[in-house]
């Protein structure tokens, strides 16, 4: 680093886990100077040991709990452009070994050793995403890295994530260069899906569930399915292409429906699939009443959980769930239950599933019990950050 | 049930759990008669709730911890050969709509419905495991139920668990009926394995770890591969068989040693293909010392921890496992660690691995969190007995 790059000093309790090779310093483990506190948020700042020594560079943001994000365990690497492009092409070389067609999520923040950056890639769209006070200050880098590896048509920037908050950052939607095609597609299983990266929810697509939707396909032929929370019918297209007889998605949100639809004629499927926009819980208790049943039933709703606080109304919501879409799946049936709240261990969502296939006198088996795909990759020190859960139980 | 059936009363305490879902009943949970005491080890019995109610049948240890071993929740049905073929096709069903050959786990105990039972299948090959007193006195009943639904060239029981002891059962091994062909094989991932279903370990193939040897397989093209306890090379081949330059399998066992370089033959890759008889933790010293690397390193170990008080010094063993592995694993390489110590749980084990890069000052994404796979199901109400844990690191 240059010599005016200021320098943060870890305190005498603090910083052992980040020495370790946490990505994180808290803001109780680093001496807080005034020049600390005076930095503005995002600043790139060296690292040192209690006793002096220069152990790195980090994103510094002094409001923030997460004081400091590492960069790079090499203090005397430069942070620019250059930098990003390397760990970009290093992010990219990992998914292009996994994935036959350019359909992924390119950058998981920490994990591909990006703090705070998402970057998905819509075959030669690019659609980042700053989530840090560090990356935001430097989008434009990034912009560059992504032409300088990606050679992309358009880069989409999505700074419109409910977490900026916390790093008090604004809400920036904007094209950074080139045209987005209309429509940006994305094929996965078979089908065929139009989104909106400017418009839609996240970036555009949820990458995560790709395996789990393509488990789901491979025991839908014949079965009537019902796509709870559909957004835009991921999962219930592909059961479709994968030769359901039915497909009902539910979502309260017109345009991903609207999407979804549009999913369904490019995909050949239209005939068997049908849109339907209503609230999950209401749906589901008018289902229980009428007493009709699905093959298959997925339901991965938003976030319950928010903060910790939520956890304990999340748990009897994600229950409830669990005892209504258990009712109305068929004997011999498959049910995924799937939660993406950060504040909603494993081990609770099982137990709230198993307890609410218990209410509703249901027993099954787990066939599956899995995370996010492969390039979501979850840093070795923050195992806590691999936030999704999803869950496939064959009923009796 | 008949009416000669004996009855065993839930306590007050006790039984909830029982009553909600859960599979078993513990001995402190029972009214523990004389009657119930001096019952033959395995009967099956009709459970009752305190006040009396009928809630369904259970196979009765007296002299195990877990007292019963729920069996159905209609007391009215009775156990025999009919209702074990019922839960057989039931297994049966849910493989054959998630697997296109019959190579797979038909039946996993309690999951399936049948506690204590394990069915697995190598074509027409069948070998039946009985691991609760209960369903060893069923064995006969099991046979004739595997004869009517699978129609097998030949049956195996494979009764020298060590989980037996625990129930007071002694060990036995035999051909039940038809003729075991010479060799028995399995095909996966493109690798054909011979195998042993008389005297190899467990039933003799791991199907659990199938797609976990999928992904590394899908990483391996022109790399360089360690296999550690490697048994009859399962990861090694399959990843040789998809490209690997070279495999190196290691394992103490002769015999598995022997099946592997059979099926490295059989499989086409013989010439990339060496096998090491030694100790995992001498030979990696060893590599340590040399400073030889790998760009794949798969190290899946024994059960290090077999009980509660086995944890620390397993927790120590898979820390230092993980540091020596990372070591000889190359920049940009891909190290699998796996545990099947059912006392090891995932988030205790994705901790010691992490303290085990650290140790070596690797860095390093979590590509892949995993269990095993479908055809080993989980009871809804016994998540902890997914045993299974394979974690993929991409180091950087």
């Amino acid at each position: 680093m240059s010599d005016t790059t200021p320098t943060i000093r870890l305190n005498k309790g603090g910083g052992a886990r980040l020495l370790r090779g946490h990505p994180w310093g808290f803001s109780n483990e680093i001496v807080m100077t005034a020049e600390a506190k005076a930095l503005p948020p995002g600043s790139v700042v060296t690292v040192e040991t209690p006793g002096g020594d220069a152990v790195g560079s980090a994103h510094m943001n002094p409001h923030s709990l997460i004081a400091l994000r590492m960069l790079d365990r090499d203090p005397t690497v430069a942070i620019d452009a250059g930098w990003i492009a390397g760990r970009l092409a290093t992010a990219l070389a990992w998914r292009e070994r996994m994935f036959d067609t350019p359909y992924y999520r390119v950058v998981h923040a920490e994990a591909d050793g990006l703090p705070g950056l998402i970057v998905d890639r819509y075959g030669d769209v690019v659609v980042i995403q700053a989530n840090s006070a560090g990356m935001d200050r430097m989008v434009p880098m990034v912009a560059e890295a992504v032409r300088q590896v990606l050679s992309p048509a358009a880069v989409v920037l999505r700074n419109d994530s409910s977490v900026r908050k916390l790093e008090g950052l604004g809400e920036e939607v904007r094209l950074v260069e080139g045209t987005v095609p209309d429509p940006v597609l994305v094929a996965e299983g078979g089908a065929l899906f139009p989104l909106d990266p400017m418009g839609g929810q996240k970036t555009g697509w949820f990458y995560d569930h790709r395996d789990n939707r393509a488990f789901v396909a491979r025991l839908a032929g014949g079965a009537r399915v019902l796509d709870l929370y559909a957004h835009t019918g991921g999962f219930g297209i592909q059961a479709a292409v994968a030769g359901a007889a039915s497909v009902d998605l539910i979502d309260r949100a017109g345009p991903a429906l609207a999407q979804a639809a549009q999913a369904a004629e490019l995909s050949g499927v239209a005939d068997r699939v049908t849109t339907r926009k209503a609230d999950a819980f209401a749906a589901l208790e008018h289902l229980v009443k009428t007493g009709e049943q699905y093959d298959i039933v997925v339901c991965d709703p938003p976030a319950f959980a928010r903060s910790k606080k939520d956890v304990g109304p999340a748990a009897k919501a994600y229950r409830k769930l669990a005892r209504m879409t258990a009712q109305i799946t068929a004997p011999g049936g498959v049910l995924l239950l799937a939660s993406c709240s950060h504040h909603m261990d494993p081990v609770s969502f099982a137990q709230q599933n198993a307890r609410g296939l218990g209410d509703a006198e249901r027993q099954g088996r787990l066939l599956r019990s899995a995370g996010a795909g492969p390039d979501h990759p979850v840093h070795a020190h923050l195992p806590e950050s691999a936030y999704l859960k999803a869950i496939v139980f064959a009923l009796d």
